[in-house]
């Protein structure tokens, strides 16, 4: 029996959460074209570890977009602020948002997808996100969704219809977890950190490591990765 | 009186199109921050055109952002994919189409204008690019709109509203040059070519040189920039 390919596209960052929709999005059948992007972030050991977890995770391809968002400055992640680090951390949007990210990232997914000739998009936004981050919200995915399926030609002849697929979006970290360990997620391959130490390790500081160690602890089994000790 | 500075960002090609744009932009007393994108576009004339733009029609600011829409391939403005010349060239979305490009173009411009404390964003689509381009069609803007506003910080604090301008939608391209010359845009700055010949001028025979010429035949004017003799 020949099985049909369904092919989607996925934003891969390097992180637990996009790791996580790589093996849910082959569990569901897909095979997975990982998308990384290169948008000046000071965090250069994400990009090794997007693709130590494509290779790791049998993705179909990987390719690294570069897409200069440090022009624009206004993020702790591209320009020179300071992660927040320790307790006591603003609420609210974090420094840490970058402008318009999953937008600027989703775009350039749909045109991947398009062409690549598939309308499945798989983003890792959670609910742990919700807080923080507008662009993780249901309704934001939505009318991203709405506006891409008026968007692109493909879509507008009827021939793929553009569905952005978020399975984590209302898991818990400690959901994330657990559902990537009976998928068989290789952990150890991934990065969390905003602000890792020079060897590459977590710092084990900042709002990032924190929700990591949150999600192992809930999960009940411990992190592969671990931050250097305090 | 001190005037309140309002700035607005736009996309800026090279072309006529978003060079009245800009000066539409400026008459109705924004300062205009122009935005050109290496998308990998085999016609380089037009970033340096689009540089002259930005410098002769005064904009306040210009920066050029690389992304590699070339790695996803798939469209004969970045690809080794002909550019059609000629007549009998077929209805629908044409050959040129670059997949998700004005959603790119409109992310990169969302990023940038919430970073300069804006929401108000200009974009040269026109009624002439209807038939063929489902990205120039108002209910794509409208719905880029709706999710843009969904998106970003700063929106969504109620601190900006993103606000898609496209003041060229409903206009023919006689009244864009029309319109154009009343506020002095210069368009010997200009290039609309999507396959110039090799000295940068326009090649005369591909549908933006067509649609190009007949809007300064419908203007009644001279193309300052006119193609070479055929």
């Amino acid at each position: 029996m020949a099985d049909i390919i369904k092919k989607a596209v996925l934003p891969l960052s390097g992180g637990m959460d996009s790791a996580t929709v790589l093996a849910i999005a082959r569990d569901l059948g897909y095979t997975v074209h990982a998308l990384s992007f290169d948008y000046g972030q000071r965090n250069r050991a994400e990009l090794h570890c997007a693709a130590r977890v494509a290779s790791g995770q049998e993705a179909a391809s990987h390719v690294t977009v570069r897409v200069d968002l440090s022009a624009f400055g206004g993020s702790a992640l591209t320009a020179d602020i300071p992660v927040p680090k320790g307790a006591g951390q603003p609420v609210g949007i974090p420094a840490t948002y970058v402008p318009a990210r999953n937008t600027v990232f989703l775009s350039l997914a749909l045109a991947y997808a398009e062409t690549l000739g598939t309308g499945d998009i798989f983003i890792g936004v959670n609910a742990l996100d919700y807080s923080g981050y507008p662009d993780c919200r249901p309704e934001y995915i939505q009318a991203y969704e709405t506006m891409a399926n008026l968007a692109v030609k493909q879509a507008v002849e009827g021939k793929i219809r553009i569905t952005i697929h978020t399975p984590l979006i209302s898991m818990t970290k400690g959901r994330i977890v657990a559902r990537g360990m009976e998928l068989g997620v290789d952990y150890s391959l991934t990065l969390s950190c905003y602000d890792p130490v020079p060897d590459g390790r977590h710092c084990g500081r900042c709002a990032a490591c924190g929700l990591r160690a949150k999600g192992f602890a809930e999960a009940g089994v411990p992190d592969p990765a671990p931050p250097p000790s305090l």
